[in-house]
């Protein structure tokens, strides 16, 4: 069904994740999009990652859904009211932390690499994200990558999974110039968290207004802002 | 919404999750099922457990779907047919192995915990399944520990979530002798992969062989085969 260079890409349809793809695609992977509907209040988000993918000339995106809203625990998926205007350099986590989403979103990631014979994972969390949120730091990475090979036939047969975070390091302003050096087009990409903003993001979610530092960091306008 | 002495419990209907949520009553521990749809052939199962979550008392049942046969690789999951008369002993992992499957399981319990406030989890798995599925060893149990840690708010705040295998070094006759001492009905229950079988299991895949051994081993009757 796939070769041996083919990934798996977790694709939100926001700015991270499609130039997480971008890097995979410059790497010599060919992409197996993921993007999954977990109930979260801004699920427009998923037309971006269709528009992405293509974008990214995906070979396969595909979407699941699984209903995190029903277990509860987050601003994202309907729990209480999307924060607006919040200190960003807060050293507390947000209410729109999801309960172990990443390992969700890893776990469903990891299967279908398995079933596809995919040993690589690209996932597009960065500093920024762990500097609030657990399950993005580096070290919550490492760890997933040791369970893969523990949880898995491949792995039981001697193979390794590789969990490729390459944007870990990077601030959002890094992201957006790689981004751009490798031709990447964010006015298809979606970020913000609030479900009743229209095609215009609400400028005052943590997440429109990370995206706006970054774009006046890297010293280049927003093309979702300009049109 | 739950208090401390709550614990999430991966209840698929069969009776090795049947007896593990009678071993966490049997420890004070209060019970919230989680059901998942996956997609399985043998959805039967989920029927089973209903009767079983309300014959241990839970506080809550949840049933969540997350369509793993979109992803592929199982028997399980339709991939292939369900094999029967296969040899038991064999060192190979069968095609009922469904890739990543108790990551994804642990991971929405992880989630689900998290959002209550409880930080134990149950989980059936026994000595019977690790020798054939990597997911079901208790180093496998041991890395997922220690990445519900990592993963989480709780675990960043200090919190540790401890992951209950208490079946895992058990044989299927051990497990039916502490389920019967405990007053277990498995007439509730079900096991059968065969889609196809009526109320009456097929006997001849794997999970009704192995069953039927470990009643004999247990040298009492299988209360789905008397009726």
């Amino acid at each position: 069904m796939t070769n041996a260079k083919s990934a798996v890409l977790l694709l939100s349809g926001g700015l991270d994740s499609y130039t997480a793809g971008a890097i995979a695609r410059a790497q010599g992977f060919s992409i197996c999009a993921l993007t999954v509907r977990y109930g979260q209040v801004h699920a427009r988000e998923v037309d971006a990652a269709r528009r992405v993918a293509r974008a990214l000339g995906a070979d396969e995106h595909l979407e699941l859904s699984v209903d995190l809203s029903a277990l509860g625990g987050s601003a994202l998926t309907g729990g209480s009211a999307i924060p607006k205007d919040r200190r960003l350099d807060d050293d507390e986590i947000p209410p729109t932390y999801v309960p172990a989403r990443n390992t969700v979103f890893l776990s469903l990631a990891l299967a279908w690499a398995e079933a596809l014979g995919a040993r690589d994972l690209f996932i597009g969390v960065n500093a920024l994200d762990y500097s609030g949120y657990p399950d993005c730091r580096p070290e919550y990475i490492d760890a997933f990558t040791q369970l893969a090979d523990l949880a898995t036939k491949a792995g039981v047969e001697g193979e390794s999974f590789r969990v490729h975070a390459p944007l870990i390091t990077l601030s959002k302003a890094e992201i957006i110039r790689k981004g751009l050096i490798l031709g990447l087009d964010y006015g298809l990409t979606h970020s913000c968290y609030d479900p009743d903003s229209d095609e215009r993001p609400c400028g005052r979610c943590d997440s429109c207004r990370l995206r706006a530092r970054g774009f006046a960091d890297a010293g280049v306008a927003d093309p979702l802002m300009t049109t």
